[in-house]
Parts: C-alpha cells; sequence; structure tokens
C-alpha cells in the first residue's frame, strides 16, 4: 500500500485542537460506527477469495477524512442532525465515497506493486496483482451499488461524475509524469480531480441530503467548494510532506515523488523563478538528486533559496483561508467549529 | 488485447444463417450505431490524454454481442418496437453493459501488459498499464454515470450488483488457476460469473424495458436465464476454440488457459474420469505439455481419449437448447427468431 493512505487527518487530534466540536463528537463517533459497517455489510460475499481480500482492504483505512466530512457536512448544515441519529442517508453516501476511496488505493497498489515486480518478483506477487485489479473494480461496482439503493439520482450522477473526474486526474498525472515544464495551471488541474474533487463531493452530499428544499442548491454547492479548497490544501501538504517530511516524522523515505518524475507545486514554483544555466542546474537536480541523501538536502536547500517551499505553504493556507469564509453562512454549530478546525488541521498535519 | 476480444460473434454471419431474422436488421443496425453514438458522447471529454485513450478503446470492439441482445430481446418482447425507433433506454443500457465489457477487456490487458513487463520491457510499456488500470477505472464510472442518467433504481442496482459478480467471477478463476482438482461445479461457478451473468443482464434489460408492468418480472427473469445458458455456452466454446480451434483458424497459439493453469471443460472432465497414475501422467502432461507442439498434441489426443471435448460440445450444445426453450412464450417474431439463431451461432461460431 502507498503510505500516504496512513496520512489522513487524525481526527482526535483534531478534536482536541477544537475543544469547540467535542460536543459533536459522540454524534460522530456513532455515525462513523455506522459508516464502517455499512462498508463492511456492503462487502459481505459468500465467494471466499473475494471475501478474504475485503478483509485485508480493512487494513488500507485511514482516519476516514471523507466520510468524517460527509457526516459534519450535514450537521453544519442542519445542526439538528446532531441531537438525533444521523439520517441513514449519510452513512450510505459515506460509505459509498470511502469505498470509492479506498478503490483507488487498491488499484494505486497494483501501480506501485508492479514497479517492485520490475525487479524480478514472484509469480506470487503477480497474482497479488491481478486480484488487486478485480478487487478495486469490485469496490467501484459495490460502491455504485450502494449508492443506487438511495434512490437518488441526482446522487449516483454526481458519484459517477467524480469517480470519473478522479480518474481523469490520475491520468493526467501520468500524463505529466517525467515533464519538467508542468505549470502550476496543470499541477492545479491534476490535484482538484484526483484528490479534492472526491473530498469535495462529500461535502457537497452531506449538505444536500441536509439542506432544505429551498436552500439545497447553494448550500451544497457551497460545500463543494468548501471541500475543494481543503481537498487541494490537503493535497499540497501531502507533496510537502514528501519533500520535506516524511524522514524524520512518517518514518518513510522522502522525494518519492520526483523520483517518480512528478513535479509538485514548490518545485514547479521553484523553476518557474530561474532560467538559462540555473534552472538546467536544477533541472539536472530535480532528476539527479532524489536517489541520494545529498541529493535531497540539495534540493531542498533550492527549494528554499527561492522560497518555494514557502509558496507552497502560503498557498495551501491561503485555500484553507478560502474553504473557513465558506461556511461563513452556516448556522453557528459545533460541526461547522469541527469542519473550520478540520480545514485547519489539514495542513499543520504532519504525518 | 487479449485476442478473444475478437472472437466475439458476427452479426452478418447469423443473420446469414438465419434469414427469417432479416426483416429485424434495418431495426437492428440503426439501434447499434445509435448504441456506439451514445458511447463515444459519454466518453467525450476536454481532457487530452483521456480522450486519446478513449479512442484506443475502440480497437478493442467486437462485435457488440452484448448490445445486440439487449436491442434484440427488446424487439423479442414487444416486437412493436422493431416497427418503430427503439426506445432510448435500450439504446442507454446497451451503452452501459458495452462498456463494463470494454472496461473488463482493458483490465484484462493490463494483466496481460504484465506478463510480457516481466520479460523486461520499458518505462514506457509501464507507464500504458498505469493508464490501462486507471482507463478501465474511467470506463466503468462512466457506464454507472450513464446508467444514472436513466431514472430507473431496478436498473442501477442490477448493473452494479451483475458488475460485482463479474468480478468475483474473476477473482474465483485467479484463486483457482494452477488447481488441478478444480470441479466442474466450480468451472460454472467461474463462468457464470465473470461471463454469462453480463450476458444475461443485457437480455433482462432489454426485455425489462419493453415488458408490460404486469408480466415484467416474469418476462425480464426468464431473458435473465435465457443470457446465461446463451453466456455459459458462449464461454464454453471460447474455451474450446482455445483448445483446438485456435492455430488453423484464429492464428494464435492454442492451449492459453492451461498455459496459464487455468482448466476448462474439456480437461476437467478428462481428469474426472482417472485415477491413479493415469491421472497423474494427464496432470504432467496439462502442465508441461501446452508450451510445445508435440505437448499440444498429446494434449488433444488425450481429451479426445476420454471424450472430453464431446462431452463440453455436448455441454454447450445442452445449455443452448435450454436457452431457445426459453424463448418459447415470447410473441413469434423476427427478434425472437434472431435470438434463436444467435444462441445457435455461439457454439457453431470457429473464431
Amino acid at each position: 500500500m502507498k503510505p500516504q493512505a496512513y496520512r489522513e487527518v487524525d481526527m482526535n487530534a483534531i478534536l482536541d485542537i477544537a475543544p469547540a466540536s467535542a460536543s459533536v463528537a459522540p454524534a460522530l463517533a456513532a455515525g462513523l460506527r455506522r459508516v464502517e459497517q455499512r462498508f463492511r455489510e456492503q462487502l459481505e460475499t459468500p465467494i471466499a477469495p473475494v471475501a478474504e481480500l475485503c478483509a485485508h482492504v480493512e487494513r488500507y483505512r485511514g482516519k476516514m477524512l471523507r466520510p468524517t466530512l460527509t457526516l459534519l457536512s450535514g450537521m453544519a448544515v442542519d445542526p439538528a442532525l446532531a441531537e438525533t441519529e444521523i439520517p441513514d442517508a449519510h452513512v450510505t453516501i459515506a460509505a459509498v465515497i470511502e469505498m470509492i476511496h479506498m478503490a483507488t488505493l487498491v488499484h494505486d497498489d497494483v501501480l506501485d506493486e508492479a514497479d517492485v515486480r520490475r525487479g524480478g518478483e514472484t509469480v506470487n506477487k503477480r497474482r497479488g496483482n491481478e486480484s488487486a485489479v478485480i478487487l478495486g473494480d469490485y469496490l467501484i461496482s459495490k460502491a455504485f451499488h450502494l449508492c443506487s439503493t438511495l434512490e437518488s439520482q441526482a446522487t449516483a450522477m454526481r458519484v459517477g461524475e467524480i469517480t470519473s473526474m478522479v480518474c481523469e486526474g490520475e491520468m493526467l498525472q501520468v500524463a505529466g509524469a517525467g515533464r519538467l515544464d508542468l505549470s502550476e495551471r496543470e499541477y492545479f488541474q491534476i490535484i482538484e480531480r484526483k484528490t479534492a474533487a472526491l473530498i469535495a463531493v462529500a461535502c457537497e452530499l452531506g449538505a444536500l441530503h441536509a439542506a432544505r428544499a429551498e436552500s439545497v442548491r447553494v448550500v451544497s454547492s457551497r460545500m463543494y467548494d468548501f471541500g475543494l479548497r481543503l481537498g487541494t490544501a490537503f493535497q499540497i501538504q501531502d507533496d510537502l510532506l514528501d519533500l520535506l517530511g516524511a524522514e524524520q516524522v512518517v518514518g518513510k523515505p522522502v522525494g518519492r515523488d520526483l523520483e517518480k518524475g512528478k513535479l509538485t507545486l514548490p518545485a514547479i514554483h521553484h523553476l518557474a523563478t530561474l532560467s538559462g544555466p540555473a534552472r538546467a542546474a536544477s533541472e539536472k537536480l530535480f532528476r539527479e538528486g532524489p536517489g541520494s541523501a545529498e541529493g535531497r538536502l540539495a534540493i531542498r536547500q533550492a527549494l528554499e533559496r527561492t522560497g518555494s517551499l514557502e509558496y507552497a505553504r502560503a498557498t495551501a493556507s491561503g485555500l484553507v483561508g478560502q474553504a473557513k469564509a465558506l461556511l461563513a453562512d452556516l448556522p453557528d454549530s459545533p460541526a461547522g467549529a469541527s469542519l473550520e478546525a478540520l480545514a485547519g488541521a489539514v495542513i499543520s498535519r504532519q504525518f
């Protein structure tokens, strides 16, 4: 599994950061338990090899960021939901979105294992890959099946649309790999699709199924925009951690993106500030540096010199500010406060 | 692309076989053109690398067996549909099912390319694989999105259910690979899921959207059973061609299934008739034979000796008989006659 899967936001940490939201914690925890249960029920099957693999998927679970956002968005739009039981629709939507997220992780896994296999793996390893491709497809199918139990055509269409968009983002990333002239615009096009869109729709659909009929369009579209900014900031922070934070805290090698030829915001900004021989030198460094500790240090120093790390941090911070501002019209509530805290935590996390 | 993709039934050949159905040919051809158009429209995207790959998918196109079955099933249940324009729902359903079929082919492609890559392929080849995983996911998402435009919850649930079932079948096949004790029951469990279920639902949904309300349950479930038998016979024939027909007619190596450790009906029957040293000798032959022309000849002779090829042919033929019998209650119509001819053609095809 790619290590990013474990770098989700820690909800407990967030609830610590934002004591205002503690009153929403029991409702949220109860809701997340129901999401986990629905997730498991939907994957129940008498077909033994499928059941075994579905059990494995549990290992890929992060902190359920997306289900948390669906439930909190619902409660923030209609604070009464926090007082009673969270509606079934929210539980279903949260499970659907988490299942699609898991599918993308499982398929990323295939591509990651493919690298390892090029080094000469066993037939068993290959069979593992076959199963992972099929398992990802199974999770997507089961997600859409679960989604269609909702009797909400709007929801089903949106989930299909956004899942296609996630694929588009991943395809753009593959097409852009190795390109040292990737623009900032292209970077945002990629991360908004591959990461932020699913996070955004988690918020949108939580709101859609909670808002009053007369305000549903405005509120759910605003919550999509909130999630899009939060999700984009989340990915920028993820990319920053790949460059910076990992070695000491996360305990995984840094510079993995550059090693795969993936330029992220700091590197794009850095190159854009340079021209001529200076740019050529940095391009060489990006190509050859990630493999060694000295190279990685040199990359970091180069990014510092042009203020590119600070630029990426400021961009993420700006997006979080915009996200928080989009919550302004919501009723005051512990769930709303939690969403605000969550948005802040997305860029303060170090893991 | 795996060669099976090109071994679909040739509709022109079928219409030749069954001159009774010629009067349905114009309506069918017009319907299939609309299916192709809907397929293309649904995959239109401004994202260039996605658009390029979707264009490639056209190469994977077979003879549109599944869309043909959806359209013919609709017209067989309500012959008036052949007189007027085929309803939009049928066109959409046919495109949805073909898209899901394409997705499974694209993902099979990934696994096949993986074999080639083990022999030491380039990085470009690997990027091709990454793209193929994502493209398959994109096709599935787009299929479900298109399906949700139908405003038919029953259809959406059924498509999700059957797509999961296809994955279960593929998973069972992966889990069963290399097992020389695979039973006939397990073989049918695999092929009904991985192949026949999607063919069956193509028939079922064509009927579902054509039948009168009072008969819809009976008729659509009977058409599912028709498709399940036709699809099972189709796969048995596919497996027979892998053992027999390929070298001379299809121009591809035979014994590919055995080479991958996949037992199919003739081999399962053959082993079941043997015990002790005779069985051990055949098991050895199945393991070591597929790699050489002599080995393949020896396998064929062994299967002949125990009447196992004939057994598989008779089984497929029996299923086609059952399928045809299930059409008995349909009104007499050119579309019904075409379905009958199609069922027969499934086992007479040599490519």
